[in-house]
């Protein structure tokens, strides 16, 4: 999937507010990652960070605040057919939340693998992509694009 | 796992309070989910329903709720090794969630076949079990028990 797989400019953009929310994120004191909510329309709806740390909830993760928050501020019908960019290879709480919102497509940049490798404790190996296997409707997982980026920013959580 | 499985008495009590919040849930135009959280200690800690319509969260799952709202009464340490009565088979986002709470067991009703058959609408196949294949610390999932009660409520859902 990840082979010579090309993105569009526009979602090198989308990316990279995901990538600016981590390191927000991590600045905040929360864990290092962000995501990008475009309509299936390619407008950009939303950006969300982790907040599990600072909002003491630990299903604080990115997209799961992402697909909350847009929920709260544009309704549901907003996110049928998204797509969601995000920082981190999604785990499976947060596949599940962005398919039970409509989001259909999900981008990540650093895999599960850089995730793990950066961060360390504790760990769920299924991939985001085996999670939603077979889904109904279909969920498309693509990845990685900017993956070094994204890792930079965890490399900076790991040192801290 | 659920063959000849036997569960002691005040395991059938935490579970007859999550089909009991179920079946409130579905009277509040909720979803018919129920979960009960029970310490590693074998303390009776919190019951939760699923709220994704009357909260307007499509995140709202009796599990994950039950996990948020767990969090925020109890703080995160009373969790660690819990186990988990759900009404229903979780699913991926709530697997997730639970296994981010730090609850180690989670014990379910009615299964993700019998939820399907009463609920129908958008699917994620892949079983709680399979989710959380792997997971380090593990996460044992145990089940059905009451798995008829559970269902009861689900066909009145699907009746109403």
């Amino acid at each position: 999937m990840s082979v010579a797989m090309t993105f569009k400019a526009n979602e090198t953009d989308a990316m990279r507010l995901a990538i600016d929310a981590s390191a927000q994120a991590l600045a905040a004191g929360d864990m290092p990652f962000g995501a990008t909510l475009v309509s299936a329309q390619g407008e950009l709806l939303l950006v969300a960070a982790n907040n599990q740390n600072s909002a003491a909830d630990c299903t604080g993760h990115a997209e799961l605040v992402l697909v909350r928050e847009a929920q709260k501020k544009l309704g549901l019908a907003a996110l049928q057919g998204a797509t969601v960019y995000a920082s981190g290879e999604p785990c499976a709480m947060c596949s599940g939340a962005m398919f039970w919102g409509g989001i259909r497509r999900v981008v990540y940049a650093a895999s599960q693998a850089q995730i793990a490798q950066a961060l360390g404790g504790p760990l769920l190996p299924k991939t985001c992509a085996e999670v939603l296997t077979g889904a109904s409707p279909a969920m498309q997982v693509d990845g990685p694009l900017l993956g070094d980026e994204a890792y930079a920013v965890l490399r900076k959580f790991a040192s801290a």
